[in-house]
């Protein structure tokens, strides 16, 4: 105390802005959730972690958060974002196919039959995806990826699709990391079609984005070395992929871990049955007015036996309608 | 000025260390090399891309640097440490397998002969710390390996196998995060032989190794989630497999490259041939007194290919005997 009665008012400021050590009120915390007994669970849990001397303190380097993406960070409906990129880039590719007229999935994405695509499931998404992206470049893919992102537009709000993110998520995720959480991506999507943008929507760098692979070859153009998109499946990162994701591309447990879907299961309950600290979430779609409201039948993000377990497992079910005071950044 | 004259020298000195500006003297600039012209490029490229308005600068988030580890972090003679580690495995399990006593390449290890190991190269070397090191939980193998690395002693110099780490290749990484650098290891071991070790090694965490790994299969027993490593190789991240990981894993390119033998040329092409800066050093085994001297006919680390080609590539090539004041912490 005597050292900081020592210092004028404005050195003082200028010494706690120079550490960073500003620290936010409590109202500030998470303020597009509503207050509610899930707000206070998070908050609860961030605090026990962080508290030094506490039974529930958690080091830093440990304090790692994994996070879903279609439906828990942004949204998944009509269709998956990465489906929509898809459809897409198989009509911008059609002229060259003309064989595709007549070739499932193909025939469905130009024919605009979503029910086609979706009795695929995930896996048979996952496979277009590769067999429509590969044949060139990472560099070029990236560009692809990036010069999409620019303009397509979301069919029901005419948004970019980048822009589709949960602002309750994003203060969370914002949360975390002021808490000294490393914050990632864990998504059955394909990792380069995340990467490009997971900075700007998420704040999260490309190299804390897990996702499914596609095998690349490294080859050599005019003297120059490049990574060939090959047709071929490297990882599927969904179900019990994704805790095989996360030791592969991580290599530590996380203590938290935030999910949407069936899809998510295994990883909740990995995460969830570690000796030390463990929190899991659902984002549970309910609000048909401001976003969509599914669960147990829907084609995209299904939530079924996650669902069932949440309650005897101690997963915290968000509730969209109930819980968050606002859904994305740009409403009113 | 005028602000900083207001302050008095010991307010002053605690702003500093509050802010951590306190910058390094010249001298302190990696202690263990010697003041010869491999040290100075270094240091040029450090400054270059730290120096904002120049136009080598790059933005901190940008500045990704990757590792080789056997032979460029740590020792790789008389043979792979992980070799050692698999050695040990080996004669371990034996009384559980009689078979081994007529069968390669348990026969070989088990007789002590390392040149008939040697000539199943490195991939033979991974298929072997495959074949046995599966079978067990990823936990499991996490506690084999922590333990090994306690009791096990290098056979030359009888020091435990982590302390076997390049002291001025640790004060590099030191020197590259204080700048604002990401490192990594990317590596042709497994992932999960050196994570347990390589925050203590080298002050890198187990989210930034990559390296090859083995396919894991989520399981419940008992009601608990496990992952176990199945006997099957999931992605061997040698040779042409560098850059793909590096894409895989980390998903830009590195700036910085160290590397020591023709395993890390694919690596090293891939990051010099980028459009903005690129360094790319290698670590050569001069010094037979200190540690080893072998290149061109090595079975561990060959280098050969590489050597011929750094001159016209541009990369620097770091003499252990003349440009290491030190090579191992443990010297007097």
């Amino acid at each position: 105390m005597i050292a900081f009665r020592s210092l004028a008012p404005p050195l003082l400021g200028i010494a706690m802005l120079i550490a960073g050590v500003l620290p936010a009120t409590a109202q500030q915390v998470l303020p597009s959730w509503n207050d509610t007994a899930s707000k206070q669970r998070i908050v609860d849990f961030v605090k026990a972690t962080t508290t030094e001397g506490g039974e529930g303190f958690v080091a830093p380097e440990a304090r790692i958060a994994v996070f879903d993406n279609d439906g828990t960070l942004w949204s998944e409906q009509p269709y998956y974002f990465q489906l929509a990129f898809i459809i897409d880039r198989v009509k911008a590719l059609a002229p060259q196919h003309p064989e595709w007229k007549s070739k499932e999935p193909f025939k469905s994405i130009l024919a605009g039959d979503l029910k086609g695509i979706a009795r695929g499931g995930e896996k048979g998404l996952v496979d277009l995806g590769m067999s429509t992206h590969a044949g060139m470049t990472t560099d070029q893919f990236e560009k692809i990826v990036t010069d999409w992102f620019t303009g397509a537009k979301h069919p029901k709000t005419g948004k970019p699709f980048d822009e589709m993110t949960f602002l309750p998520m994003r203060e969370l995720l914002d949360y975390l990391r002021e808490n000294g959480f490393k914050t990632y991506i864990v998504s059955g999507g394909g990792v380069e079609f995340m990467r490009p943008i997971t900075e700007k929507a998420y704040g999260i760098p490309p190299e804390q984005v897990v996702g499914s692979t596609i095998t690349t070859q490294y080859a050599i153009v005019g003297d120059i070395p490049v990574l060939r998109r090959l047709p071929k499946i490297d990882f599927i990162d969904d179900g019990p992929g994704k805790p095989a994701g996360i030791n592969k591309f991580i290599g530590r447990k996380p203590i938290f871990v935030a999910g949407n879907s069936d899809g998510d299961y295994e990883m909740l309950r990995w995460v969830t049955a570690a000796k030390g600290p463990g929190f899991a979430m659902i984002v549970h779609h309910t609000d048909a007015e401001r976003e969509y409201a599914y669960d147990r039948e829907s084609a995209f993000g299904k939530l079924d036996k996650t669902l069932n377990e949440a309650e005897r497992r101690n997963w915290l079910v968000v509730d969209m309608k109930n819980d968050w005071r606002k859904i994305y950044a740009f409403e009113n």
